[in-house]
This record gives C-alpha cells, structure tokens and sequence, in this order.
C-alpha cells in the first residue's frame, strides 16, 4: 500500500500538510467547502424550455449551483454532442434570471474559453482528467474548477491531476468522486467513498460526490447522497431532469423534480 | 446492467418481492435488522487476557457483541492459524462473565460444529462465500449466519449465497459487506456502499459493514462508518485491540480502545 | 509492486529458487511439465452417451485427459449440481474403455475422498482456492492436484495456495490460470497471461492455462490456446461438447468436436 | 455481456462486417496489418546520443519503426516533461539517418501540428484515448494513427475512439493494446490479449500490443511478446534503452539492446 507521505510529496500546492485548514472557495455569496452544498442539472442542456423548469424549481427550493452539458463526451461520435455555445447561452439566460451559480463541463481549448466566459465554475470531466495539456490551461482562468475524478484513476493520480491546476496558477479547484471502474455489473459504477475520507486527510481541498454517476441508478441516488455527506463529502452533485423518461442522455440515473425534492427534504433531516 | 428483476428471481427467499418487510433477527434480547447495532473485537483471539480486555471494554460502553477468531485462514501456511478450540473457549468465557454475544468464524466442517457449540453467531469470512459445501451444512444450525461477501463477488452472486443458506434451512442469515477488491491501492479494499443500498432494495435480509477490512487504514473507519449508517446499513463491524501495535493480524487498522471509545461517541450524534 | 523476492520468500516449497529445475509431474506414461499437454471434455458429466461420444473422439485424435465435472458449484442453489458419485463412475468406465487420464472437481471432504478414489487428478475450482482447509487435506492423497487460480486471487494469493497444498504434504501441484476478474463486459474473465510467464519465473511447479473460462467465447478460444503455449505454458484445458447448445452448463464457451479437431491440428502447425 | 452485434453496430466504419478484409496500412515500403512488425526505442527521446545509438542498432536488426516521446504525459506535473520540439527534431534526425520510419505521441492541438511534420505516425496514449476532442482532430492530418487502449476503456469504447478518428476522416488506425488496470499488483497492468482476439473478430484494422507497459518488468516482456503475435497481433511495441537504469522514465521495464537483440533472434524462431 502506498503511504499518505508518499502521496503529500508529490503535491505540495494540494496536500493538507503544507496547508493545515481546509480551503473554502468563494463563488458569489455562496462558500463550498464549509456546509454541504448541492449542484443540480440535467446531464445536458436540451433547450430552453427544459432548463427555465429546472432553474425555477432550483430556485424555489434554494438550491445554489445549476449544472448543465453544453459539450458532451459521448462514447460514440454518432450521439448528441451537446447544444455547444447555444446550450452555455441558455444556461447563462436561466441563471441569470433565477440567481443560480452555474457549471458546465469543458472538453478543450475553445471550449474551455467559452464555458469560463459563459459560466461560474469550469467542470473537467472523468475522461479528461487525465489530459494534463486541458489541466495546464486552467491557469489561465481564475473561475473555480470542478476536477471529476478519472474513471479509473488512482487516489493519487486524481490529486496530482489536481496539482497541475494549482501548479499552472489556478488554485480554486473542487474534486468530485463519481464512482470507479469495478467487475460490478449491477451499478454504472462503485462509489468510492473511501476515497473521499482519504482525500480530506491528505489534501486541503473541498471535495463533492456525484452519487448519479457513481450508481447510475436513481433509486440509489438518496441513500448514497446521505452517506456522501456523512464521510465528510462538502457537497452532492445530482443529475435531476424534468422529464427524465426524454432525456437525452443519462435517463436511468436523473432523478425527476419531485425524487429531488424528496432527496432535499431528506438531507434536511 | 443486470435488472433487479432478473437477480430477484435467482433468490426466492432472499428476495425482498416475496417478503416485504425488513428481516429482523433476534439474538438473545438483541435485535438484528432494526436500529444500528455495534461488532467490535479483535482479528485473532491471542490471549484471556487481551480478551478480558477488550470484553470488559465493550460491557462498559453497551457495545453488545464481541468478534474474535479463533480458526484464520491467512495467506500464508506458515502464518499463525488462530487458536482453534482454545480460543473459542476463552470467548465463551470473557463473553459470559461480561453478558456479550459472540461471532466467530468457521471454515469447514469441523470449525463449525465448534463455532456453533461455543457462538451465538456464525461468521463465514470472504475467502469461504463461494464455499457452497459448507453454505450448505449451515441448515443443520439454528444460530444466525453473519455471511461476509466475497471480494470479489457480485452483488447478484453475494445474495445468490446467502439464498444457499436459507435453502438449506437456515433462515436467519446477516449479510456484510467488507470492500471489494480494485486496482487502488491507498486503501486495502474500496468498500462498496453501493451494494449495501442496493442490497436493501433487493432483499429483506439485514446487512451490516465491516469498515475495519474495507479500508484497511484505522484512520477511515469512522468516517465509513458514519456513512455505513447512514446509507442504511444496520450495523457495523470493527477490528478493536487493546494494543494494535501487537496485534498478531491487521493491526494496521485495527483501532485501540482509546479511538473506539471516540468512534461510539461520534456515532451517537 | 511487490517484488520477486517478497514472493518467493513466502513460498519455499514452490519457489524456483529452492529448486531451480522445473517440476516434471508423471502420470501413467504422460508427463507434465514438459511439451505441452491438452485436457478436454464437458463442463460437467451429463450422461454415459455424452462421455462415451467425447472419450472415443479424445482416443481418437490421441488427447490424453479427459476432464468432467461431476461436482458442479453452481451460483443458484436451484441449478444442476452435478451427477457427483454417478458422474465419476461414467468418467471412470470412459476412460477406461479409452485409456485415458481423467481429472475431475472436488469441492469438500467428501467429495475428495470420491474424486481421489474414481479419478486420476484431483482438480480444486476457482470457488475454492482459498479454501484453505481444503488445501490442507490434499496432502493425504497421492493424486496430483490441478489448482485453479481464484477469480480475483493475486498471483502471490495464487502461489501461497499451491504452497499450502505443498506444505500438507502433497508435492504434485500443477497450475491452471483461468482468467482473472475484471471491468471487461466482452468476455467473461480476463486471461492474464502475464501470470503465466510471472509464475514460471517464481516457481518451479507447471501451470497451464483454460481459454474457455478465461475468454468465455468459444471463437476466442483458438487464438488464446495459441497464445497460451507461446508465452510459457505447458498445457491447455479445453471445454468440449458433442452438442453445445444442450450442454447443462457452459454452452457459449465450449467447443464441438469439429471446432476442437480444428484446433488439434492448428496447435500442431 | 455485450454482443458481438451490439459493439459493430457502434461503429459503422471501423466493424469488419461492412468491410471483411482486414486493413493493410502501407507507410513508406512498410505494411502494417500483414506480417508482424516491430516497433522499438526508449520512452522519452533524451538527447542524440542516446537515439543516434538506439537507430543505430534498429537499423543494424532491421527494425522498421523507430518509436521516441518527445510530449511526456507525466503524473506528477514536477517530472520531466520531455525535449518538446527539440525532441523531434532529433528523432528526425537519426531516422533520417538511418532510414527508419518513426512515430511520437501527440498530447494536444499544438503537438500535434509538430508530431504530424517531424513524425511518420502518430501516436495518441493511453491517457487521451477518451479525448474525443483530439481524437476529432486526426482527420486533419494524413499520417496514420497508432491509437493506445485508454488504461481502463472497455473493447467497445477502444473499437468507438477509433471510429471518432475514422469519423473525423483519417482512415489509417492503428490500435494497440496495452495492458488494463485490475487488482494485480505483480504486474503493472494485465495485459489483455482476450482484447487482441476479440478485436480481430470485431473490426478490420490492424492491432498491435504494448509488452513493455503490459506488463511493467522486462523480464516479461519477451514471452509476452510471442504471446500477442500467436494471438493474431500484428506487431509489437517494446520499450528499448540503451541504459534503461539510467532512462528518465519507464527504466524497469525497458530492454537493454543486448535483450533486445535475443528477443529479435527468440521472435524469428
């Protein structure tokens, strides 16, 4: 087993030895990194109809960050690529509108510089957390990142990755476990859970947990949430849609608007 | 994705369709399957006097059932192999004097006879879940089963053997999840807590978490098992020690009187 | 990574550096360990016909072991379990009739005592390898014993077992690598032949290799039979049937007599 | 598992079944898809020296294909990244020198502008093959492609990232096989020839494997070498030093030329 010092050696910037206090990153009037927070979307922006329902709803029920794909890394290139720049203006005109903090995912250079204009904090997404030429450009940017944790990266391989955004200049970086790659077959993936404890002993940042992604079941999507927070995960982030049944992508594992209330009631709790 | 319908029609008795209300077992005035209930207790049984020890700790702090294994399948022929009968005997001893439940592992046909003479709990360990011979030889006890996953078995096939027991005629079957084995290495095993909501879904059996062998590093077993908790397991099981540093086995995380005393106190609120 | 020297240090019998020449294992007049050898027959024993068809077609085309599952473990207890004493006396009175080695699964005491008796190996499954108490009693029979390595057993976990069996006493081990479990949904295992050139460096004893379980296609079969006497193995064992598609278990990896003559006469090319 | 139906119908261009013979992809006066090739050289290019001495020899054992990175994606942001241009233009150099095709990785938009002009092939790692941004970006370029697996990408998501380059309109892909990520900790990953076979059945191009990264120790590399041309790969790529205890990176498991020139010598026999 490899030791929590041989890990802090390889990230200065991002271990918890150099730095002691958690970080708390600011965006607007909202901190992540203190109480849990909660980032809710659909897996892609579809239109703006789809997206004004979700918004409003985030709204009444004071959820703070909507999330939104407006570029989609699909497994084969002949599936829906996303609404591109089309879909971040929809993202940016609903938010606006309902006061929401907004994420979406960027998968390269021109994307990156749109989403940054476009959206609060830039997400990098499970296959491009090893694309360390995308992590080095983060610098140039000072919103917030979201680093998803690679499908099949290592602890330490997700914290160095981590390292490179902080190396390039860019110290406002929030992790995201989202479920590793395992001989399961009954969920999309296993929750690592463990992970997330590691990570809040050997490194300073705030780390959330995509239970959607991590299960690929909606009806593990609440029970997974409440663990999440419970081994110390600073936020959830859950794929809701309005109409899941027609989403476009990630039906099976969004929950539709009144399992997220349910969900919300519940963390209450 | 394999369906629910599909592993719920694999398990008749095991199945939640043909049950619908959570299993409770009773052990003793204990109940299994309802509130959260506590294992704790070391690796190996190596002496009456660490057994005293850690029994007389868990009487004072209202911890109901002490673990200790006396037969060990280790990796190696030449590791120590438990004390055998010895053992029992001492957990039978320390158990009575402190009005404790017991479990304790069994491995073939002999250690069974015996577990069951001295135990109140049958555990059969992750390396025996695909040992469908003894499985089968447990109809002939009436003592609850407390049956770790294999470490690498599926979900479908976890419950699959635990439907080998009932079929056999032993009904009162505890399942635990104790982690599965993937390509990290910071942690030993990366607990699936996925399983365990899945689990609750699929069948009315209880389950409970061993975060001792899920992680393989003391400094993570209370957050997991807050999260154990709070994902819907019914219990947790915990590798204690009056001296981990000594421990014949897992001393790595194993946790010492001092930081399981913190462990209960933190579950408590 | 573990080293070498980690590994052979747990294993003094198996290990080639207390050895150094490799173990050669006669049975009859057929040895192990030297030119590659071929096992082939069904996943289990259905019936005197079945065998009878198999055994002559072995004979015929100078397969020396017949290999037949008369104790079958099975993930549902609802499934065929096997013919188990009656199974054995048809691989007992086939292979008579065609002077021909035959190698079967044992599962338990029972069931070894039986194997020992009506067979020529003794095979110890994937479900059992670390069935430790099981190992240990291998070394009250003379019978070589084919150990099959555990679905997700290390090749460390892997060599202590045979160390085990060595240990009780019973030198005769031979290896069988049968693919290990991953992430992959395309075939059913993952070969690792990497294991298979590993374990001829750490140790002396033979391993061969089983492309059925290990590819779970039978079109895969060929090409890894191939690939597994390239890279160091001294045999394969092969699942064939005179009628796949009614084989009682395993049809979609097994071979028929015509695709099996096929790679007879590939493997001698 | 997943049909052999179900993966072809995903890729249109690159399935076998709309295209039958397999691919021949001619580079200069060389034909990958036919006889094996050999592809060999260091895993950095670290001065021209060293690739003046590696060319040197190639091209003295008549090895066509001169490999060499110049673009590092390394783990941790502070280890050397590689020559960058300076890299290639001395891979040029010699390979001009001596009349050696060669390829070098390309890790983004601006590298791969560079690879394309000083390079024959180019290559794309293991860490971008779900950069499906990149991978769109190929269909620029005219030189063929030599696509690495993705260290956990499943056959099906291997077999769509080529049809994304094939899609984009580069028609000239080379896959390679390079080892997967399980549980193993004796190897650096599991090479997975499974895949080879499976590939060959699935689609019509070429498939090469990677001993050097499959399995981590040179001293596997050979067998493992013989195994992925008897499973029907249509070359290899080995990790050539000459002074592996003193390469920037990859030293364990890169051949010294003097196992090199055996392993020639073993491949022809």
């Amino acid at each position: 087993m490899v030791t929590k010092h041989e890990i802090q050696k390889l990230i200065p910037l991002a271990s918890r030895k150099n730095a002691g206090e958690d970080s708390v990153i600011q965006i607007k009037n909202l901190a992540i990194g203190k109480s849990p927070i909660i980032i809710a979307g659909p897996c892609a922006v579809e239109s703006e109809k789809q997206m004004e329902c979700i918004a409003s709803f985030l709204h009444d029920h004071s959820v703070p960050i909507l999330r939104g794909g407006a570029f989609k890394p699909r497994t084969s290139p002949y599936s829906f690529q996303g609404l591109q720049e089309e879909g971040l203006k929809i993202l940016k005109k609903v938010s606006n509108k309902y006061n929401l903090i907004t994420v979406s995912e960027a998968v390269d250079e021109s994307s990156l510089e749109l989403v940054a204009n476009y959206c609060d904090i830039i997400q990098i997404g499970t296959r491009n957390m090893f694309n360390y030429q995308l992590l080095k450009k983060l610098g140039g940017y000072s919103n917030p990142i979201l680093l998803k944790r690679g499908m099949s990266a290592t602890i330490e391989e997700f914290l160095t990755a981590a390292e490179y955004i902080m190396a390039s200049g860019n110290k406002n970086v929030v992790l995201c476990e989202r479920g590793i790659r395992t001989f399961e077959t009954y969920t999309r993936n296993t929750m690592d859970l463990n992970a997330v404890a590691a990570i809040r002993e050997l490194t300073h940042l705030p780390i959330i947990v995509d239970p959607s992604h991590g299960t690929g079941r909606k009806s593990l999507v609440l029970p997974l949430s409440k663990a999440a927070i419970a081994v110390g995960g600073q936020g959830i982030m859950v794929e809701v849609h309005n109409n899941p049944s027609e989403a476009l992508s990630d039906g099976a594992q969004s929950l539709d608007l009144s399992s997220f209330k349910n969900l919300l009631l519940e963390l209450k709790t």
